[in-house]
């Protein structure tokens, strides 16, 4: 089976953007999550005030929503194309003293939104590490991750777990 | 004790900035670090090529001082301080199939450089991801988290794990 | 009669874009003004260098232009489209010692222009603003509004006054 | 009395940037206002569902620290000073169908920050004309202003109506 | 034969960008090249060092590539379009101790690239006098021109020398 | 005698920022030039029309000055320092059908402006030739070059042809 190569490098092994000129524009949807933990205190202080914590993760939505349509700006080899809709979602999980931040992306383009929906997740993630980091400093964000995306001629993919 | 309070929420729990109008310059310095995990193919796919891993690393590298640089664009509620050196280093973890990133921002300013090193260690890992995800969908960004900090009114800082 | 809702909050009252993925291009237009009104003595020295207020002119004009291409990064919840045509005019109005700014601008897209007339409005005086504060820091810009707009299913728009 | 001359035109009537570098750096202070105003349909409808108003000013209120923060980029000839704090309250006026956006901006720098209060003044009024346009398209902006200054060979300013 | 007249400038001479909007989408492609010439030792240090070469093509590569997408930013009359391609090249002319850029753009738009690769080309100019300056300060920036366009209405260009 | 090495390139050959924690602030000052030549009957229309020319001079000048604020978002591996001052002077040389751009920029600050002064030129050709390709498309930009710098480490440099 021949492997899948570098897209971003060209033979000289210099920095190449994709080539998307012979592509068709077709809808496409991609889904990414990030989860940002805190530390016991930290996560029932939050928790603690119902409407400082709704504030938060607004300023987070926001910002992700903002962060999202900078994506071509971020990520050097990335094209500029019209982001459709951007929906970020975040939700506690008591547990594991977290939030999960979800991020849907849609387009009707010639490539795809993954990096739209990681870079949505991930800017969201780091704008409640700045308005969390005076009362814990330990905060992590991790599983920065695509959960799902849809169209394009590389396929759908739904990660399994 | 007295609970530290969200510093970018006001009384009204409206978005704030942090006012630093009282503040001195002092030098400051962050260090934050992220991991990217590949699956097991995709990473030896990587290490098998040592010019082009070496030129991913060199681009999620410039990418990441990019990065770094627009962190008051991309977290609302930073302030723009001057950065006097972002230095990023990626280090591989055969175990994990992982590459580690490891961002240290200086400044002397009036407020820390913690968001700063955090911005450049994230943008790098997603222009890895970038780059990587035609031969790994799978890949996950994790142990975003802040290594250390020196200077500023709110101490030193430095994660034992 | 149903009243018309907050298009830009979601059900838990949170920021949203608008999905705009079900939509079709039309062509869609806006017209947005705004008035820049001096003191007498300030609007008399405007006038009197009949070359200084025309370059104060297309240095706003220009700044207008380029304001309303940054649209979509000023307002939070604006998708990036294609401008196709930005046009500013400036015209006195002498007897209220005032500029009027008229900013009209076109667009093929999912959904329409009337911020992109209204912050190119709104960027040009400012920068008139800012090169006469020197001589009159008591400007005061005012009428920034919708003048016209068409295209889209919300329908046309017409201001009577 | 010799007259203020235009500060950015230089002697052909070329746009120039004011020349700072003899300056020294010196705490300065702007406050800038803005109002908007509603039909009265409209701005009962803002008042009757006291969640989602609150959610327009806080986001309002975001995107102008944001838009303050981009004076610079804006404003061809203002120059990028560092900021140490933008602070926007939003009042409401019933008896007006209005509100009132006052943006206090700080700094300690070679030129003042009156065009990043009036930036940010201006942003917030025209992200609330965004969220709110759905339900009333003849909003209108108006009395844009400088109220006060302070710091900077110009002296003080106090705006008295 | 009538002159051509220039497409930026109103009939008030005041800046303007052109209306497109009248315009089809069609392919289009354009190439611009760049110079850039060292002193002779500077050239040959560089030609020493064949990995840091390497980098520093790469690195130019990479900033060409970035600048390339923020050509609507950089040029006040351009419109923002969508790059399908942008592919920058460098070669050696050993005998002008020269580097040789070029840039090749591609669109499906309403109006040309010549301004994207004209901007590709010149900012990866820019960023190897960035990185070489500290070898030789009398690095020349030279040759910086349009090669060939395809597409559009003014039709196909192609400089003979 | 020992050679000057790469100053942004690490140990690793890999992109690295000059660390300028440890310098002082000090007046630093550059001069660059850039020359944008006409085919001889562009360069006649232009200089026929005596307004249109100082209107194109003029939105070369701004676009410029706007131009060199962005510096060190173009060039990777710049510092983001403050601009005290950005002159920008256009002249004719008729006998080479020919402008000449030529940028000064100030600042007290830890590093150079050479990078600012040359972006601001080499823009300022650019617009030139975004708004006279209409007329003539084998405009040739050239002699982008450093005329002068003071202040730094590395001494004052002064072109001396």
């Amino acid at each position: 089976m021949k492997k899948k190569s570098f897209t971003h490098l060209n033979k000289k092994n210099s920095p190449k953007i994709v080539d998307i000129s012979k592509k068709k524009n077709t809808k496409r949807f991609a889904t990414a999550q990030g989860i940002i933990k805190f530390n016991k205190s930290a996560f029932n202080q939050i928790n603690k005030f119902k409407t400082k914590k709704g504030e938060i993760i607004n300023i987070a939505i926001l910002s992700g929503i903002i962060g999202s349509k900078k994506t071509s700006e971020l990520i050097p080899l990335c094209h500029n194309i019209p982001i459709e809709n951007t929906k970020i979602d975040i939700i506690s999980i008591p547990k594991q003293n977290s939030l999960k931040i979800i991020c849907d992306v849609k387009t009707d383009a010639k490539t795809g939104v993954e990096m739209e929906a990681l870079v949505g997740a991930s800017i969201a993630c780091l704008t409640i590490y700045d308005m969390c980091k005076s009362i814990d400093k330990s905060i992590i964000i991790k599983e920065i991750k695509l959960m799902k995306k849809k169209g394009g001629k590389s396929g759908d993919y739904l990660r399994l777990k």
